[in-house]
C-alpha cells in the first residue's frame, strides 16, 4: 500500500493506508484544553493495521506510553525510529489480530513524532512553541484521540487498550464517552497517580530545567549537538529504574564495572558500573528521537492523571465506566504497584459491570507489558472476543 | 562537662567530654586508602556518650548514615546543625543505655561534619581538597575509625551498630578486625550494593554534575547563596523517595497541590503536588547543612560498598565474621529490601557463629530506623545484653 495522505484534512477510507503513518489535521477547529486554553492547528499522526469492517465494529484503539508513538508494529524506517513497540502483539494471526480488527494507534498530543506538541510550527509565527506550548492532560490527549476517530469514521470501538500512560487514556475514554467503549483493558496504570509516582516524575522534570541547555524551553535554535540532552537523560534514567526491577538489574548487571581505572585499583568517582552504561544507553537512544518538551508535558500530564478530579471523587467518576473492563498488573511492578489494577477492577466491578482481573507474573517490573508478550497476549485475545 | 579538646593529637581520658563534639588529628601518620593514595593531616570529629570502664570492655561504636554526623543523641547547637539523629535511642535508661555502655560515634571520612572531607583544607595550600580529594570507601571510613578506637584505648567494641551506611561500616568492621568486634547489629543494609542501589546513586550524581554550579567540584570561591545546591537538591530528592515508601507518600501527601493558579483550573508545568513541597524542603534542609561534595563521595562510597572485593567472593569474605551478629530488616523498605538483611545473617550463621535477623514491621520504608524507635531499640538492648 502507498502512503497518499499527508497532513490530510479530507475523508477517510477505510484500509487505505494500514501499516503506514498518516496524519489528519484540524485547522481552525481548535480543541479546547483542561487548562483553559485551546490549540489550533492541530495535526494527529496515526497508524492503522487491518480493515474496518462495514459495520465499524471492529475497531480497536491502541494507546502509546510517555515514549511510544503511532508505530505499534512494524519495522524502523520511513519516519519510525524504532520497531513497533508491541511488536508480537498486533498482527495478521497475533494476539490482536489484525485480520479480525481494525487496529488504531495515534501519537498523543503533546508528543513529538508526528502530532503537535511543543516542537511543532506555532500558528502564529511558524516557530516552535517551545515554552509557549500549554499544559496538556490526558483528558486533552483524549479529545485529540476522539477527533481521529469521527474522522475515520469510527462511533464505538470494539475495545480501547493501554499501558501504563495509554491505560490512563483508555480509562480516561471509558469515563467520558461510556456509549463509544465497547471494553476496556487497562495494563500496569492506575486511576489516579500517587504521590511516589508524581516525586519520581518531579525528579525528571527539575534535571531537565537545571540543564542550562533547556533555556526555559526555547532551545530549538540550538546547534545540532547542544540541546537539553543531559536534563533528559538524567530524567530518563529515573524512569527506566522505576521501569524495571531489582532482581532483573542485579540478574543483569550485578556490580560489574563497564570502566575500570587500573590505577585506582578500579574505584575512581566517574567509572561507571555497567548498569550505569545500560541507563546511559537509553538515555542516548531517547535524545536521539525525542524532544525534551514533549518529555516534560507528557511526564506532567500523567502526575496529573486523575480521574476523580471534577467529577465528585474516585467511586463517582468509576462509576460512569460501562465497559467491560480487563485490568492487568504485573506482580514486580514497583512504579505502577498491582493493588492500583485490582482497584480499577474492584470500582468497575462495584457498578455491576463485568470486570476482571489478571496478573502477569514477571520479575521484569513495569516494562513487562513490553516484554512478556505471550503473557500478556493471551489474556486481551481472550477478551476482545468474550466482551 | 567542658569542651576541653578540638584537634587533640594528645592522650585522652575516658568520659572526659561526654556529649560534646570532639576532635583527634593524625598529622603526618597518613591513612592508606583503597584507591591507592594516601591521606594525611586526617582529622576525626567524634562524640561520646557514658563513661568507658577500668577494664575498657563496654565501648560501642554507632556509625552513622549518608547525611549523618556524630551528633547521635543531643541538642542542635554548638557546631551541631541538627538534633541527635537517633535521639530516643541513645542515652540514661533507653535502649542503648549510657549509664551502662560507653558509646561513640564518629563523622566518616569524607564528610562534612568535622572529619577530613572535600571542603577541608589541603595540607599543601590550605585551599580546600574540592576535586583533589580522593574517592574513599567504606573501608577507608574504617581506617579512621580505626585510628579513632586507638586514639580512645578501645582494643575491642562490646558491638559495631549501624544502619544504612552505618551497617556497611560495622559489616567491614567484623570483617576487617574480627578481633576488635565482640558483636554487630546491622540495621537496613547490606553485604554488597545492587545494581539497583548503584543505579539510585549514578543519578544523583549526575544531577550534581549537571548543575553548572557544581564547576567539577572546585565550587568553594562561590558567592552566598551561589554553589551547587540545585544539583544537590535533585540527588537529596532522589533519595528521599527511595527513603520511603509508596504507602506512607500516599496517606501523607495523596494528590494535594501545594500551589494552585487558579488561572489554569490548577494545572501548570511548574505547580507544586504537596509530595514536591515535602521534597524542596528536605533538599533545602540539606543543603544549608551538607557539603555537596561529601554527598557525592559518600554516595560513591556506597555503590562501591561490597565486602566480597579482594576477598576471594562474598561467602569468603563473611566467613572472616566471628561476632554474633544480629541483622534486622524493615517489611516496607524498597532501597535495601530485606532479602539482603536475610542474606547477612544466613552467610553468618552459615560458618555457626551466632546470628539472628528481626524485621520492623513498618510502613516507613527504609528510614524506619531512624522512626519506629521501639522496634529498633528493643531487639538492639537484647542483643548487647546476651552478646
Amino acid at each position: 500500500m502507498q502512503r497518499t495522505d499527508y497532513l490530510a484534512t479530507g475523508a477517510w477510507s477505510p484500509g487505505q493506508d494500514a501499516g503506514r503513518r498518516q496524519f489528519v489535521s484540524f485547522g481552525e477547529r481548535a480543541i479546547a484544553l483542561d487548562v483553559g486554553a485551546t490549540l489550533r492547528d492541530v495535526t494527529v499522526a496515526y497508524e492503522t493495521w487491518g480493515v474496518l469492517n462495514s459495520a465499524r465494529s471492529n475497531a480497536i484503539l491502541v494507546c502509546h506510553a510517555w515514549t511510544g508513538d503511532s508505530h505499534v508494529a512494524g519495522a524502523a524506517g520511513d519516519g519510525h525510529p524504532t520497531p513497533g513497540w508491541w511488536e508480537g502483539i498486533i498482527g495478521p494471526g497475533l494476539a490482536i489480530d489484525t485480520n479480525e480488527w481494525f487496529v488504531v494507534c495515534s501519537n498523543v498530543l503533546g508528543g513529538c513524532q508526528g502530532t503537535t506538541g511543543p516542537a511543532s510550527p506555532h500558528p502564529d509565527d511558524g516557530a516552535p512553541y517551545g515554552s509557549r506550548f500549554p499544559v496538556i492532560t490526558i483528558r486533552d490527549m483524549v479529545r485529540a484521540q476522539v477527533r481521529l476517530a469521527d474522522h475515520l469514521g469510527v462511533a464505538r470501538w470494539h475495545a480501547v487498550i493501554g499501558g501504563s500512560m495509554g491505560g490512563m487514556q483508555a480509562l480516561e475514554w471509558a469515563i467520558t464517552f461510556p456509549d463509544r467503549v465497547g471494553s476496556l483493558v487497562a495494563i500496569g496504570t492506575c486511576a489516579q497517580s500517587t504521590a511516589q509516582q508524581i516525586a519520581w516524575g518531579a525528579i525528571g522534570r527539575r534535571a531537565i530545567r537545571l540543564d542550562p541547555q533547556w533555556r526555559g524551553g526555547d532551545y530549538y535554535q540550538a546547534p545540532v549537538g547542544e540541546g537539553p540532552w543531559q536534563g533528559l537523560a538524567i530524567a530518563r534514567m529515573v524512569a527506566q529504574v522505576t521501569f524495571r526491577s531489582d532482581n532483573v538489574f542485579t540478574d543483569r548487571f550485578g556490580r560489574d564495572l563497564a570502566d575500570m581505572d587500573a590505577e585506582n585499583n578500579g574505584i575512581s568517582l566517574w567509572d561507571k558500573f555497567e548498569v550505569e552504561r545500560y541507563l546511559d544507553h537509553h538515555g542516548d537512544r531517547l535524545i536521539r528521537r525525542f524532544d525534551t518538551n514533549s518529555y516534560l508535558l507528557i511526564g506532567k500530564a500523567m502526575d496529573l492523571h486523575d480521574v476523580a478530579r471534577g467529577r465528585g471523587g474516585l467511586a463517582k467518576a468509576m462509576s460512569r465506566v460501562t465497559a467491560p473492563t480487563l485490568a492487568m498488573g504485573i506482580s514486580s511492578d514497583i512504579l505502577y504497584p498491582t493493588y492500583q489494577q485490582r482497584q480499577i477492577r474492584d470500582l468497575v466491578a462495584h457498578n455491576g459491570v463485568t470486570a476482571e482481573y489478571v496478573e502477569i507474573e514477571s520479575p521484569h517490573g513495569h516494562d513487562a507489558f513490553l516484554i512478556d508478550l505471550q503473557q500478556v497476549g493471551g489474556p486481551i485475545t481472550r477478551w476482545l472476543h468474550n466482551n
